[in-house]
């Protein structure tokens, strides 16, 4: 038998490339914060056993520069690509369920997406955090107590979604604030309020991430859901989405879906009365309850005992 | 023995992990294009391994982010940020070496850098490509041939340098075009040109990439060298540097030296007769040898040959 590359050249070969990864790696010996150079030592094995692997080509490793540079090109302080791109990928999922609450007992996490924008607008319990944006009427409402089950009076709510046009309201770049907003959970740790029943709508595809979803026919398409970050002071906040019952979960394209998160919308028609009395004319509305447990804050690391 | 966390909890988060990575790797299942699907499977796989082995933290999820999309933000026609990320990770060495000749009989590639522009000014054989970047004045000199060793007339060289300063010309931004240029060999393969003699410098350290040199202590340094790309048609195009030796070689940021890349730079006085009669007066030159020789163009992988 002949082979074009001998066993020996093989390993020469092999051994130019494993030299490469230790002087890399080596490169960071003096690095100061011992968990960055940990973080950085797992990061160049994993790069570098990757580029190996698939025996990465010259232009595709331009084709890569290109896709970081045009995504950080679209970037802008209300267009965050590489957010979408690391969705995409389910590296942010991965993130968050590597973080998951290891008592096992809070309301599951998922991810916080490209369109939370800090400071929006305060609401009084029971009111419409629509703002004009376009979409069915929904009533929310929960309490929001710890893993004993005591509820959280004073928890902080924000609740952030898109219309029915499948667009949120910093997507339209004209300042609006809408479908957006916080509000603070009563001495009983109640929450109620009124938003828009959440619709599939289409993650921004005019973008390399959007690209990429086209090269690899994926669908751009996010199952239905209601954004919560829900905090409360000693308490782990938690990043959620409530999924509505009865859509298409199977595919959701940034792998936000948890069973623990879907909810039942139930629908009736304008004329059945209001949890609240609120006159609805001409259209049906829907409601859901969505009860959530925070986890008390995690021990730091540096002060735990040992097992 | 108790432990905080049973065995049957972390085979539950292990299997929750996974099964997000299959989910993930499914998604990419309906690529038409089989490369990019095996590309992709491979980087998920790396990301999230990346991912679960160091248990990433929400807030170093965010930091990754910002710094993608700071270095998003600073690279522009002129400034590459994400090459030379990828080139202070080794990350451009070592998507070189797996493509290297596999006759190894070529002169070896290396990094190409963030500063190669196209249309460079063409020069004639001996011509002085300087074009009022200071420096010390450096004659280089040589020949291309292919493996056989037969010249390859007609080779186009591309050749461009920092100045004594340390900067190329683009990094001035004014439009100024200099050390830079290129030149092709005469009928016996022969080329020849001043330049400047090589110095160190270090590379751009204002942006996101000189701040994860400055955290890990890394020097931003480069070994002095001569950028050359050297192409001919029928032939594989190479591009690497010429290192000069007696220099400390031993850290180069950007992990570019290879052995064989390292030539003497010889000085002269400025008394002493230069290759071309050309009178330098009041400083001394160097100068240098370095013959290239061309690798045949790699056969496309679908016609090879099954060994």
């Amino acid at each position: 038998m002949t082979s074009p590359v001998s066993d020996s050249d093989t390993t020469e070969q092999d051994r130019r490339e494993r030299q490469l990864v230790d002087a890399v790696i080596a490169s960071f010996a003096d690095t100061p914060n011992e968990r960055l150079r940990t973080v950085l030592t797992a990061m160049v094995e994993h790069l570098h056993a990757l580029i190996r692997e698939v025996r990465l080509t010259g232009q595709e490793w331009e084709q890569a520069i290109a896709f970081l540079t045009h995504a950080g090109h679209i970037t802008d302080d209300k267009r965050q690509e590489f957010i979408l791109l690391s969705d995409v990928l389910g590296a942010s999922m991965q993130t968050i369920i590597v973080n998951d609450d290891p008592t096992g007992r809070s309301t599951e996490a998922t991810v916080v997406g490209p369109f939370f924008v800090e400071n929006s607008t305060r609401v009084q319990l029971g009111a419409d955090i629509s703002g004009g944006a376009s979409g069915e009427p929904c009533w929310v409402e929960g309490v929001v107590s710890d893993i004993d089950g005591r509820p959280l009076g004073g928890a902080r709510i924000e609740v952030w979604e898109a219309d029915d046009d499948g667009y949120y309201d910093v997507q339209y770049r004209d300042e609006r604030s809408a479908a957006r907003g916080h509000l603070y959970t009563d001495d009983d740790g109640r929450y109620r309020f009124w938003a828009l029943t959440p619709t599939r709508y289409p993650i921004p595809s005019d973008g390399p991430v959007g690209g990429l979803l086209a090269a690899t026919n994926r669908s751009p398409m996010r199952a239905p859901h209601l954004h919560f970050m829900v905090s409360h002071e000693a308490m782990r906040t938690v990043t959620t989405h409530v999924f509505v019952a009865g859509e298409d979960l199977g595919s959701d394209s940034v792998f936000g879906i948890r069973d623990s998160l879907i909810v039942d919308f139930s629908r009736s028609s304008g004329e059945e009365p209001t949890p609240d009395g609120r006159v609805i004319q001409g259209t049906s509305w829907t409601r859901a309850r969505f009860d959530i447990v925070l986890a008390p804050q995690p021990v730091p690391r540096s002060t735990r005992s040992p097992a």
